[in-house]
This record gives C-alpha cells, sequence and structure tokens, in this order.
C-alpha cells in the first residue's frame, strides 16, 4: 500500500508538472492572438520584456525542498554559491528551516522562495502545520502529520485552514529575515484541485510574489481552470520522472534531451539536490524514486563541467525568479 | 550570547541531574527510619523489593534523546539492540520521531519512556510544541518553537499550556503503538520551577508510569520542594559534564571512576549517542558540548569490550525502567 501510495503520488508530480503546452511554432501566434482575451495577452515575450531578444531562451534552474533535513541543505547551499542553480524553494515545516533562514542572512542575494507544503512525503521523516494541527485539523492524518501523499489532501483540506496554514509558513520565513522571490508547490499540492489553485492564486496576489505555474490547456491544472499564458510565467516545467537509468550518463543525457530541443521562452527545471548519504538514505530508505542516490545524481548532473558546457553551447540564460517577476511587472 | 545560553543551559542540566544525595553510609539508615514519614518510608531497599540482594547495584544504561535525528536513531537502535544500553526515551516533536515509532513495532521488548520537552536545544535544527504554537503559545519564541534553554520555559509557561503539551507527546507515542516504560526530561525542564515539577509528578500519577527523580536533600529541586527517597525511584543519576578530554581513554576512565565507588541501590547512567557524521555535525556545529563528536564517544565508549568487561567485574546488574517500575508496585 505504502509502495502504491508513493507511485500514485509521484505520478500526480510528473503528470502536472512538466507540461508541454506552447510549442515552438504556436508560441509567437499564441502570444500575438488578441482576439480572445485581449487585455491579458502581452505585446512581448517574458524574454524580450526582460530586454533578451525574442530567440532567447531563458532558464531557472531551480532545487526544490530546501530545509527538508541537513543533507539537502548542504548541497543546495553549495549548489547556490557556486552557481550550478540559480533558485530554490524552501519547505518552512522542516526541522532544518532554521539553518536556510541563517545561511540567508549571509547570502541575501540567494533567489529563494516557499515550497508551500500540505504534504510530508516521506516515512520515518515527517512534519506537520507550522500552525499546529489543532489549528488546523483538516491537514493532518490521525498521528497529527501532514498527510503523506497529495490526493489526501484535497480530499479533505478547508479551505480557511489552507489558507492560514500556508500564510503562517510565508510570514514565518519572512519573520526570519528571508527575502522571498516567488512561490511554488511541494509535490504539486496546489494544483490538485480548483479550491486549492484559488488559494494559490489568492496568496500570489496578497503577497506580491509570482507563483509557479504552467499555461493552461493540458492536463494538469483542476479540472474547469485555464490560465493564460501570461499568467504563466514559465512555458514549461522540467523535472525527471522515474524510469531513467539510475547511473549519471544516462541522467546527464535525458536533461539535455529535454532541454536541447526547447523553443525560445522561459523555462524552470527542476532538480532536487542532496547527498547519497547515511541521513538521506534514512529519510528515503523505502522510496528510491527521488530518494538519496536520485539526489546525488541530480547534484553529480548541475555540478559537471559537461552539463554547464552544454547550457553554454546551448546558449541558455540562466535567470532567477527575481528577475522574471520583473516580467510580470512591466 | 548564544554561547552563553549554551552553557547555561547545560550548566542546568548537570547541575541538577548528577546529585549524590544518599552515600553508602547513610542509605540504609535512611529507608529504615520511620520517625519522619512513617508511610513513605519502605521496609526495603529497591534491589531488594526487585529479588536482589541489599548488596547489590542496580544500573539503568540509558539514552537520551531517541528521535532527535537520524544519527540518534542509528546510534541509539544499535546500542539498544545489541544491550549496549538497557534503556531510552524519546524526543516526540522531532521530525525523526516516526522512525523511531516504527523500530518500536518490531522491538516490541525495547524499554522505551518520553524524554518530556519543552526546549529545542540546537539553533540549526530546531523542533516546537506537537500541540501547535497557537495552542500553547507561552511555550514558544519569537520564531514559533521551543526555547533553547531551559530557563526561558520557567519564566514564561503557563502551567495548562505545559500539560497540554506534555500529554500530547505522551499521547502521541502511545497513539503510535509505542509501549511506555517512563518519564523522564529533556534539559532537566521538570524540575527548574516548583510549577513544572507539580505537573511532572501530576503526569507520573495519571499515566501510572515512574519519572526519573533524584532524591531530595540537595540543590537541583525547584525551592520548597523535597522528596522521599522512596518517591525517587533512583539514588543517583550519572552523566558527564564538559570539561573531560575529549578522546576515548579519558572518557571511558571518567565513568569508571563515577560508577566505581557507588554504594548499593539503583542508579541511571545517561549517555548522549550518536555518530560522528555529517548531520550531527550540522546540528551541533557552535555547540560542542553534547555535540557530535561527544556523542560518538559516548558510542564508542558503551560498545567498547573495556567497559562492558568493567561493568561485569564491578557487579552492575543491568536494568530496565520496566523492572524498576516492579518496586514502585509492591
Amino acid at each position: 500500500m505504502e509502495r502504491e501510495s508513493t507511485i500514485m503520488k509521484h505520478g500526480m508530480r510528473f503528470v502536472i508538472l512538466p507540461l508541454i503546452v506552447c510549442l515552438a511554432q504556436g508560441i509567437a501566434q499564441t502570444m500575438k492572438d488578441t482576439t480572445v482575451q485581449k487585455t491579458a495577452v502581452p505585446e512581448k515575450t517574458v524574454q524580450e520584456r526582460l530586454g533578451y531578444p525574442a530567440s532567447a531562451r531563458l532558464l531557472v534552474l531551480h532545487a526544490d525542498d530546501l530545509g527538508m533535513n541537513h543533507s539537502v541543505n548542504r548541497a543546495t547551499f553549495e549548489a547556490l554559491e557556486k552557481g550550478w542553480i540559480t533558485s530554490a524553494s524552501i519547505l518552512v515545516p522542516c526541522p532544518w528551516f532554521p539553518e536556510v533562514a541563517r545561511w540567508a542572512k549571509v547570502h541575501p542575494n540567494a533567489d529563494l522562495g516557499i515550497h508551500l507544503a500540505l504534504t510530508s512525503e516521506w516515512t520515518d521523516l515527517r512534519w506537520g502545520p507550522v500552525s499546529g494541527a489543532g489549528r488546523v485539523p483538516s491537514l493532518v492524518d490521525a498521528r497529527g502529520y501532514f498527510p503523506l501523499d497529495t490526493p489526501d489532501v484535497a480530499k479533505n483540506a478547508k479551505m480557511t485552514e489552507v489558507e492560514y496554514e500556508l500564510r503562517s509558513q510565508i510570514d514565518r520565513a519572512k519573520n526570519a529575515g528571508i527575502p522571498l522571490t516567488h512561490l511554488d508547490m511541494h509535490m504539486a499540492g496546489m494544483v490538485s484541485s480548483a479550491e486549492l489553485f484559488g488559494v494559490y492564486r489568492k496568496l500570489r496576489d496578497e503577497y506580491k510574489l509570482p507563483i509557479l505555474l504552467e499555461p493552461s490547456g493540458t492536463h494538469g491544472l483542476p479540472a474547469g481552470i485555464s490560465v493564460t499564458a501570461e499568467e504563466a510565467t514559465v512555458l514549461r516545467v522540467v523535472t525527471m520522472e522515474p524510469g531513467v537509468a539510475p547511473n549519471n550518463k544516462d541522467w546527464l543525457d535525458w536533461y539535455k534531451k529535454q532541454l536541447a530541443p526547447l523553443p525560445p521562452g522561459a523555462y524552470q527545471l527542476i532538480v532536487h539536490l542532496a547527498y547519497d548519504d547515511e541521513e538521506m538514505r534514512g529519510a528515503t530508505w523505502d522510496h528510491p524514486d527521488w530518494g538519496a542516490a536520485w539526489r546525488q545524481r541530480d547534484l553529480d548532473m548541475v555540478k559537471s563541467a559537461e552539463f554547464r558546457q552544454f547550457l553554454k553551447e546551448q546558449g541558455f540564460v540562466l535567470v532567477t525568479w527575481k528577475e522574471l517577476a520583473k516580467a510580470r511587472q512591466q
């Protein structure tokens, strides 16, 4: 049961996130087609609004799950410091959040967002709402933790409690002095129902922070919901799904194959960084997908000279969420 | 400030816990002196009530902080499984508590208590109330975590909230199916004020579990509080304080010197077990006392053939809290 639940959860993640919505030939047309939603369609593409040529490909190189544990923190801090990635988002309810807050003080220009969390994912290392199980009872399981899996959130969560908890997560990070650049979501939680998606948009507007969002038109968004190309900041999220052979060569090849054919536009590549060490193996022992060895391979990939050279040769412009936000403000 | 606070905290711990109250010559007299509290003084010593000779020395070999992180769990599980220690107590609010619950199911005879926690001790890995900061606001600092240090608890905590939170910790462990044998306390929190001590006794009576307690008569217990030899289950707690040279030989020698001269009676030796690994170094980086290398030395000590042989030659009878509890029921 545990394994089925895990597969289902990660099925959710990779089905929803890596949607290809605008293909090369369609983008220019979509951006200029003012017959449907005249006011919402911008005159220029994201890359143009940021001063790049229309042919540019912008890439946020993003690590999820910062704060989850020390292994994730060590790997992600190093990747940010050395420029192997450009951005990361934080799991505020996790035990190692204080280490992130301390690091952020020393690195005030780091591009950090909130990885809004309503699930706790792993079986032996778990976390619950920062606002407390008693305050948001619809968000916890019988043991007082966030449920492991996203479907349980969509099924049980009361939206007033979701709002309260997610505000608490954002506020805790702000109060710790972390300058936030964006919001995204753990395990695709915020697009698992129309109501949750409504909260996601609401938080974006209230906190005036961009949210990670892919355009409408394919499955992934809740039934009846669509977003315009303007509302979706990136054209596509690239993130690995289970099935790639677990060795560094196939790993790197997979990423290259995803990135190379992308048309002009703004993209996010999501990686999951950690060391394949005792701590990470302990947390993910029953869950090899997105587990310790997986994250070590992601780390090896982003730090490799070959991947850095590939990005250079392909002409990707590495950007942050702080920069992407400027495209929305114009 | 951080360092001063840390020193103060651990000062609290070692000042309060390792009290020598009943010396060899005094014990028999104390136990038989019925002139003060006739009903409270037993006819027999703890060791006699458990069927051992009056000359026996019983020793609970106890590890604190189980659940704190994976490094502590790995070391403590192995020590329990191999008989290097006889008992441990659990930090329920910590992120790796679920791993403890899973392990306990496979080891139903393990002697496990609750390490009642109102402090979070470390700066980068922190935890807060399982009942939530909003439910027990007097128990958290401005960031929503338990304060680092015990004096802050005694200063701010409302007893109704202390009771609620500590019941929640015990109940979470019981609900997870862990058969509990005793209660003790993180960083001497429950003896830092008369009110907190009152809650400690109340929980003992309600849950019918023995509590770790040393006899009255010396400093350590709150002003105006004293306990009888009968109420205190052990005669003395032996636990290391900062100042011992950080090498395995001096470490072992210190423990031998503490244990060898103990008179007949029941004792608890508290050790802090973990590996000196990245995870533990990350948690304790600014806090070498009770830090990663300290805990590795404790682990090396309890597993060493020399220490096992020493205990044998000295004739210590290794016992659990489950056994000690029987002495109180007669």
